[in-house]
């Protein structure tokens, strides 16, 4: 949660005369999203949402991100919509960044979210992947089973500080995974990010998805287990497998899985473990301590891994 | 800014069944305030804040502030409203908390007033004073004269490495201000935070004034030398009289000064700028750093002070 950058009344309102979506009535800082500053912005119009891409974000790859989320919502997938402006443009460049407005996308995330919450999400993350797959922008995974050697390599100097035994473990999880990393699944446009603060729902109904800052071209069956990892477990770190079959049930209400996939996910599910395992890890161990920084305990996400390991079949996550 | 309490959907959905406000369509977390947690509510009946009560507040207090907006806002000074349960209470409790949902106030807070700004400032002040008059409970100024010693004895061990000398010059400056404060001057209550960003604008006009969690009683004289420190210096640490004489002209459009306020100026707001330097120099040396935190710098209130000592007479800021 973070606002990096301030801005003023003066540049603001100056930059929505290029837009046609009424005069400035306030602007609030909100404590969404860690990679950008994200303010509520209400105008004579309605309400929008503002964004600031802050450094963390490729410039280069704006272009995908909100193609990205005019294409889906196009086809009935719901989310956000980037604001066109008078002159057709959608960036604009505010306190030296660049900055889109986006719809407001009404609804919350759930902190306590249920199996039914999961089928609805296993249902709209289908749609997702068949609704991207016309999408003609590509954008490479940054985050994927090649950068996962570097990224350690970054952390493993002080890993064993932060529980012992470390290196040897996520050294050997490496070389499995390399190893074994299964190829040609389908795949297309995934979300690659998609944890419960990225869902809103208006009570039961799951009313869309939002940022689409991690989005790229990866194996659809990868970014089912992350959605796997980051809605199926408990508090305590247990499996709760009703949320799972009811994930699985949705999506496939939409999208069959081929037998191919279902053998590969608990394979998969250990490198999307590791793959945020390892970006709390670097920031743990990298990011200053400070009173507002929450920092994610990495190892919550190595125990989600040791899970996956320890799985024979994949009807032991509800998949039939 | 700050988030420092998250609540799940569950308690919340639980909490407006209290009130007749209609049903949660979304919330989110707001990056203003700096004591408390605020969400911006959106309901089926409109949009509201909800404020969590940190333990930086007195739950004492509570009934002071909520009741002071109600008094004020039945007096046509605009500002928001603590909204009632259905059982006529304004408290609730979430996530151990005290907490009260408040009526959403339109407009934003001005990064850059300008002088016309600070006469709306002045008027709106002078009527926060006179209209306060019958408000019936009391609460004493937490920061006044004699509670700035014990708080610089908790800094002044290392005052001298935030800068050379700063042990004896404020030593020197507290003697001063406690052999010389004006006693009897008109006093009320106060607001004693007025800062830029607790007073809304919607484009030149002054719709409101937020945050009385400062509010209490004391000398108007004091409260208004708290704004001529806090709106009437520019960046550079320059003193802007024309932003101070609208001020004033605002001010006296809607309540005259006496003779003895005028002549007090000067060392009230040596006395307001040795406050907000003494709990700035506080955070300075006691909070951890950190990328989130934003501590202000203490020196900036320090020149303010060394330019109100060299004022002569209250003709230079501007009173006639």
């Amino acid at each position: 949660m973070a606002v990096y950058t301030d801005i003023n009344e003066v540049e603001l309102a100056d930059c929505l005369k290029k837009y046609d979506i009424g005069t400035l009535l306030s602007y609030k800082g909100i404590a969404e999203g860690v990679e950008n500053s994200n303010y509520l912005l209400r105008t004579t119009e309605g309400t929008f949402i503002l964004t600031l891409y802050e450094k963390r974000v490729n410039k280069d790859d704006l272009p995908f991100f909100l193609g990205l989320m005019e294409h889906l919502a196009a086809r009935d997938v719901s989310c956000p919509l980037p604001v066109h402006r008078k002159d057709g443009e959608i960036l604009s460049e505010l306190a030296g960044r660049p900055a889109a407005i986006i719809t407001f996308l009404e609804g919350m995330w759930l902190r306590k979210p249920q199996a039914k919450h999961c089928r609805e999400l296993g249902a709209a993350i289908a749609s997702f992947h068949l609704k991207g797959q016309d999408f003609p922008i590509k954008r490479k995974n940054g985050l994927e089973l090649s950068d996962w050697r570097p990224l350690w390599n970054q952390a493993r100097d002080k890993a064993d500080t932060v529980q012992k035994g470390l290196v040897a473990e996520i050294d050997g999880q490496l070389d499995e995974l390399e190893n074994n990393w299964p190829r040609g699944l389908p795949s297309g446009v995934i979300h690659a990010d998609l944890f419960p603060d990225n869902v809103f729902f208006i009570g039961d109904d799951l009313s869309g998805l939002i940022d689409f800052y991690f989005a790229c071209n990866d194996t659809f069956s990868y970014d089912i287990s992350i959605c796997i990892n980051a809605w199926c477990f408990e508090v305590d770190g247990s499996f709760n497998m009703t949320k799972a079959m009811a994930f699985f049930k949705g999506y496939e209400s939409i999208r069959k899985l081929e037998p191919a996939e279902r053998d590969a996910m608990p394979l998969l599910a250990r490198g999307s473990a590791m793959r945020f395992f390892l970006t709390r890890l670097y920031d743990w161990i990298n990011v200053p301590d400070g009173a507002f920084v929450v920092k994610k305990d990495p190892l919550e996400y190595l125990r989600r891994l040791r899970f996956h390991q320890s799985i024979k079949s994949p009807s032991e996550y509800g998949l039939n």
